[in-house]
């Protein structure tokens, strides 16, 4: 097994050599072109060359389809971006932003078709697993989506309708890579379904961390302005545990939630997550969920060796220094 | 082979049956539900059983890739409405109207990977070559919507480039959806080809007629306001026929064209097409690429009888009563 950030300079060279900004008319291919350069953690394409190596020792038959998911999660942030009239992204102005929303939509569309042509580079006896895998976890990914702006309307999210769509909008995206890996490095069926869970698993950790940062994280660190979330009154794990709790500080955030955004806004609520105990709240969920990640992680048939590969990078994500 | 109205009320059922409008959240597959039950002519899907009916005397075997192949084309309307902010379709809202942007997109989204799914349900041995072929035409229609896009920008437009943005955008999901069909019958590639070349002709052919009847059409048989083209300034065969002239007459209609939308404007429009007569021009034209559909169609290895029930349709689209 190679270092994750060598697994990441992999996908970033693959997504360079895939030429997917480089087709006709400029219009159309420019704006992915721009999109796929941008960076990021790779994240996706990580998990799939991963788990390919973790099974067949051969990372670079994953990396076609690790080119196709990363396709696949960009697409979903062009049209996330507009539907959320979110002008940035990754601290450059988001596809919206920089041509126009019809851009957007139609450079967005091009980008979900060259992710499954790409998704199908794999061996023919592999294709129709892998195509109705990625197929499922599509469909997954926009129901979440739906049930977040959905929620958006809703006074009270439960907790656990709010996990569930996290794991539909960012959980099976993460198992989907983890297992369509796992089949292309020869997994067994049983694998790589051990692996789907465990990066559901790990992709709700991460979410919830997120959203922990997003009110307590570093500004030097977490590369976006804190207390965003608090400002747009986003659901977070925060906002539907605290809320749950339906005692006087969950009516004092109530009060705070329908304030105009403001920087007074912000250290309100978060004065009310800090005395809820919050932070350690969600800490524990991500423990629970890492470890839930590590769970399905054993059921596999990989070597210990291997299993630590998987388990660093669940500790990279989750922020857990072990 | 059945009659055209068969195979319509087979590709009906069909959809009905698929029940794509049926998941879980309401909020993202009810729009499909409402999409899907609008109609129309199913013009790709019929083209898609006829041609399985054809080489294979079973276009059962063809009904969820048909099915697909109408998930797709009411995909690209969903997100098409959005990108010309059209407020009706097909005489009714569309889902931008009915609904929110954010709907069309994200259900418009969720068409083109059930699409994908129902074009995938085919025998093992053809889901490369039918996937590979939807994939491709796919990203022709994205090309050729931009392309309408980007000529609406551009004063002059030339009668090549527009015919090529429309076998982009109308004629390759025509040509695809023949190929499929036919591959699905136990066609050759050969014969999918030239079927493919059949669909993209009569696609040609189908779109110039369309741009004729939105400006000559008879207001009780078009189902669309006439004139909407004129008044929007939209490129169309008429227009970019007209201009390309360099006389007169096109100096007269950029005239017009500069104009605000008004019934004065259709109506000066419509006479400088008239004495242009651009009625004819499109009526040779439409002649022409039904002349090809049919060169293309003699080149397959079907039987007249056969080819017969192709030479009808392409009479029923082309309004040419033989």
């Amino acid at each position: 097994m190679k270092r994750i950030s060598d697994y990441a300079l992999m996908a970033e060279e693959a997504i360079r050599d895939a030429g997917v900004g480089a087709g006709t008319p400029a219009s159309l291919y420019g704006p992915i072109d721009y999109a796929m350069e941008a960076g990021g953690k790779r994240l996706r394409p990580v998990l799939m060359l991963m788990a390919a190596d973790a099974f067949g020792d051969d990372p670079e038959k994953a990396l076609a389809p690790a080119v196709g998911i990363e396709l696949f999660h960009n697409f979903t942030l062009l049209h996330d971006d507009v539907m959320d009239n979110s002008a940035t992204r990754r601290g450059r102005e988001s596809v919206m932003a920089k041509w126009d929303v019809n851009t957007a939509i139609l450079s967005g569309d091009t980008m979900l078709t060259q992710a499954t042509r790409e998704i199908s580079k794999v061996d023919d006896k592999l294709l129709r697993n892998v195509l109705d895998r990625f197929n499922a976890m599509a469909l997954e990914v926009y129901e979440g989506q739906r049930l977040d702006m959905d929620f958006e309307k809703m006074e009270n999210v439960s907790p656990e309708a709010y996990i569930e769509m996290i794991q539909k909008k960012t959980g099976a995206l993460l198992g989907c890579s983890a297992a369509i890996g796992a089949l292309i490095g020869g997994a067994s069926d049983k694998d790589a379904e051990a692996l789907y869970r465990f990066g559901v698993m790990l992709g709700t950790a991460f979410q919830i961390e997120d959203d922990r940062l997003d009110t307590f994280g570093d500004p030097a660190v977490f590369g976006k302005p804190i207390g965003g979330d608090i400002r747009n009154n986003k659901q977070t794990f925060l906002m539907v545990s605290a809320l749950a709790r339906n005692d006087e500080d969950a009516a004092a955030l109530r009060a705070v939630i329908a304030l105009e955004p403001s920087d007074t806004k912000v250290k309100a609520a978060t004065r009310i997550y800090e005395r809820m105990e919050m932070p350690a709240v969600c800490t524990k969920a991500v423990a629970e969920y890492s470890s839930a990640a590590m769970t399905a992680l054993k059921k596999t048939s990989l070597s210990p060796e291997k299993k630590e590969a998987f388990k660093k990078l669940v500790e990279k994500l989750t922020g857990r220094k072990k």
